[in-house]
């Protein structure tokens, strides 16, 4: 069985990643790529990864119907068209914040309203490790963000277990790469003054904690750094529980939650260099690795979580969800293991 | 005035920028640079911006008589030689972490053990913004580590003014280079292994937070992070106060605190690429940018303090101190302002 | 039709790879990995990108017998043990420099001279553009090196066409990753002294000089600088050919050559950020990109050559040199396009 | 003595460069510091290196009356404006490229013509290894960019000992880092894209080409790549004289000319990590470092020249240039001898 796929907002990074992942997946042909700057350009000059497929850019006016439609736009702008991909697709699966949220109000709250907030009740929000059960039959499909994706894996288990209570504090320290500023960007984004950063941005009130809230039923308290890669995306949680936890709570409550997923992987202590999450070794997978620690003397759990911000924080977990929700074998056109040794990719 | 001045493990990189700092200091000569490793080499052979110094490594076991000496030797070093120390020099200053904690008994829970416990009380720590009435007329010195310095630093006000209760919860996030490996290092400080990482190491437990705790009184929360920068450290403390603090409480604390200090600067919003403290600009320098932000929606405080390692966290500190301890002007030889742009330096 | 394999040295950068392009290879299948070092380690436990892998590393002394053998050791190690590894499979495919020379003379010459120069005359070099029809049925294959396969395949078509004349002087200033210089390494390898740099290394000298020529028919001026990066190589070549050369001419005789090569692609100009061959759009792909520039104001061509050092300067090379042995499809198992947005893999 | 000082551009690189050597020079006091896009906001907001000094931008319209005119605008502003430049200075230190070149002619052949050709015999090159007896006196004063500089420092000795002829080939292949962009830049510049690359531009006929020969007397075949790295331009240079040199003969001319230059060095070979010369080691500083190597089987003289781009190839170039135009003691102000270890500054 194969399904035709569209793309929507084709020449940013995360539509190439979808491109990429498209391409390679034997169940899905691309049919269209649209990019209103890049029009009648080879999807190559873009994407030098993909100099092999040809395919140009087209008018994102000008959507042919297709199975699936990706839409990989700028928050704010699927809202404004999604009765337009609606048209045009039997299932849309929107990158953007634009039906992450569950109600008006909190798009009230966290962004500038919402244009479209009648779909918000049948958006079907795809963090599949969360949601697989809702995901089969979706017309409308929001594909979880990457800083709410790395924390929320994290600490799923901890909250599903009972070892933190909804009050208890949780402040979640992120440490993200400069593709999540997507292309383009200003003086801050070049080359000369991004690099070999360790950048506080958004200290505090960041729109990721209402995504993570609301999918999470649990506060927490968020910060990113932006730090010198351009995939990737490391959170670490730390939580004060109010009864003591010990590493063997620990392996048991993730290895409750996390045996049977093939895309989390537990990364907890052990030999080698590579003994915890980290973001490089994860290029181009859809995996979220996740490791914890129980730190007795000051009563605290700290929990490692990592992603390739572009593949599970992004296209990959677009495509996951796509796949649980047309009944395709779930890891499909997914199976890349990264590369070792590997720099900051 | 000038004092003759010696470095025991000149070979290493905080012997480096001591020789660096002491070279451009108006008020010391160097007399001594010690490595057995290099011994007979020219110092700008291991140092390659030291080229112009005509200077050679000597035996760490031919010690000259100088004023000042400055041991840079790794941790369990100076407690076996410290009678040696101190009948070459009046003064010396120690680098290491082998003077820093109060008794033997922290030796024994933190390290392994003291052999030379009864100059604990002799030695003075150097973190001049907080002990700068101790240092003068001090013998044995012992300079503050770096995740010590940018962590105290980043809190003392907070707990100065009471923001901060002691029974607070307080984290302490960190991401720091690799010259806080120093020189060699196995297979996890390779190129190819440590470029690119966001790496949790010591999750839990780490010694600096005894370090942290005897300066400062309170308890911290303390992971660190290796990121793909040489030198730097930077850390992100977030603490739940019980009593809402606000923005203004906060520049009002901090400003009382650090309004005279010449090595702190408050960095906390405005306009521009850099808004909050960041390490690769302050390479090279002593000094510590501070900043902050009140988390209203969490209830919680955010400080960012950010330092170059080599600098204020080790040799620039240990320079600073020595400064006040004979009674020089306290800035001198620490006047560089950093570069910019810059990279990972 | 499946073919069982086995790696020699599978804990280096080199077997890593192999191990990983032989697991996602549909018609090998992986019964041994040896590592002195790492015995009875599991293979994730170095790579931790073959976490998912069920393999332990075992003793170098005790080979099973394979199809094929893939030997990644130091060079030096391969002309001691090759009848024993000729023993143990039908097919060896070394990835040294152990018999990449022709004759004894030049091991004398450039190595300290060859232990078994009776197989010298049996081994065929693998570099498939160039010996594709000599690798069928061979016993012994002798996997071209990184900075040979990448000056080799720049200049190749110049040669080939006559634009060159072996008279010309041709100059090739290489820039190379740290994976090169494998895993462990000294000082010179580590993190603060290895990053950031633009290094000269082996200024005149270097034995590629000897693989090159041996294979091109041609002598070349060789230099090679170690940058920031962990994977990849980039030659430029410059030569002032006694009679004219146009771009046309340069178009004409590079798709001439190259035309049919499912692995070498022509980047030469054109629009986008990509214009020119680069080795970072190559991480992880068995590609080599070729550009090149007709400078008529200076009677100079220049040819610009790229690759993953890892994959077409290594382990790529030797799976593409095995499928094309073995009658497999030459492709197989190397169709990894690449990422992008990418760092410095 | 002591002398006023403005600088046109300040919200560049290369502006903020001159900042900071001006701020630390005894000989200069800064009064003024334009820019049209920052007017009115401190200089510290746009330098983060520079947030101890009391000085806002101010419009450039508004020249105030100085001693010395630095103007660091891009190229084709100085032509159009350098009436009013040398109506409100004593002296006009230009460090764009509009009177580098001797003849109009020249600007019509390599760039679009020059607006006040009448000026280009009035101009002084400033490379004060090359020109330092033309400079005391000058009134305007050109000072030689990056590329050129350490190409030209590179070359010197060969060519005034007579090693190379004019006839022979000299290949120039240069690596640089992102400042020499510019603030700023478009999507080529950005973090993601600009990261980790190994990136030809201007692959042939590069403008550098005009400046070097004409200063130097030879033709040169030059081409440049991008590198991972902020500052620095490291030129490795390839010739093959008609008759053999020696190292030897190297080690002769190349210490006959910078034997009293206090701003050269030779690094060529020797014991330790940095045996040739690197940008790294430079950042901050006015150094060209200059090694070189004879290939004997190749016929090949090897030349490696490094600079930090920002300083001896811009800022630190011109107030070298004004010290000896003024004639004060050379290497005030220029006095930083880079840091170790250090990433890519």
């Amino acid at each position: 069985m194969s399904y035709t796929a569209g793309v929507v907002g084709g020449s940013g990074f995360t539509g190439g990643e979808l491109l990429r992942l498209l391409d390679g997946h034997p169940d899905f042909e691309i049919v269209q790529a649209t990019s209103r700057q890049y029009e009648k350009r080879s999807v190559g000059t873009v994407h030098p990864n993909l100099r092999h497929l040809d395919l140009r850019f087209s008018d994102p006016a000008d959507l042919d119907s297709v199975d699936v439609l990706f839409t990989a736009t700028p928050h704010g702008v699927s809202m404004g068209r999604i009765d337009a991909f609606l048209d045009h697709a039997d299932v849309v699966v929107d990158l953007s914040a634009d039906f992450r949220l569950a109600t008006e109000d909190a798009y009230d709250r966290w962004y500038d309203g919402h244009d479209a907030p009648e779909y918000l009740d049948r958006a079907v929000y795809a963090l599949p490790e969360l949601t697989r059960d809702e995901l089969p039959g979706a017309e409308l499909i929001a594909s979880g963000g990457c800083n709410a994706t790395v924390t929320i894996l994290g600490l799923l288990p901890l909250i599903a277990a009972g070892l933190v209570d909804p009050a208890d504090r949780i402040v979640v320290d992120v440490k993200v790469g400069s593709s999540e500023g997507g292309a383009g960007g200003g003086a801050a984004s070049s080359h000369p003054e991004r690099s070999g950063i360790v950048r506080p941005y958004a200290p505090t009130g960041h729109r990721h904690e209402a995504e993570i809230e609301t999918q999470l039923g649990t506060q927490v308290a968020f910060t990113a750094h932006a730090v010198d890669m351009i995939r990737g995306a490391a959170a670490t949680c730390h939580t004060f529980p109010a009864e003591a936890v010990s590493r063997k709570d620990l392996w048991g409550a993730y290895r409750e939650r996390y045996a049977d997923e093939p895309f989390v992987r537990l990364v907890a202590g052990g030999s080698g260099v590579y003994r915890y999450p980290e973001p490089k070794v994860l290029a181009g997978t859809n995996y979220c690795d996740v490791g914890f620690a129980a730190d007795a003397r000051n009563g605290r759990v700290v929990v490692f979580a990592a992603i390739d911000n572009m593949m599970k924080g992004s296209a990959g977990q677009a495509v996951h969800g796509a796949n649980v929700a047309l009944g395709i074998e779930e890891t499909t056109g997914l199976d890349f293991h990264g590369l070792h040794p590997v720099g900051a990719p």
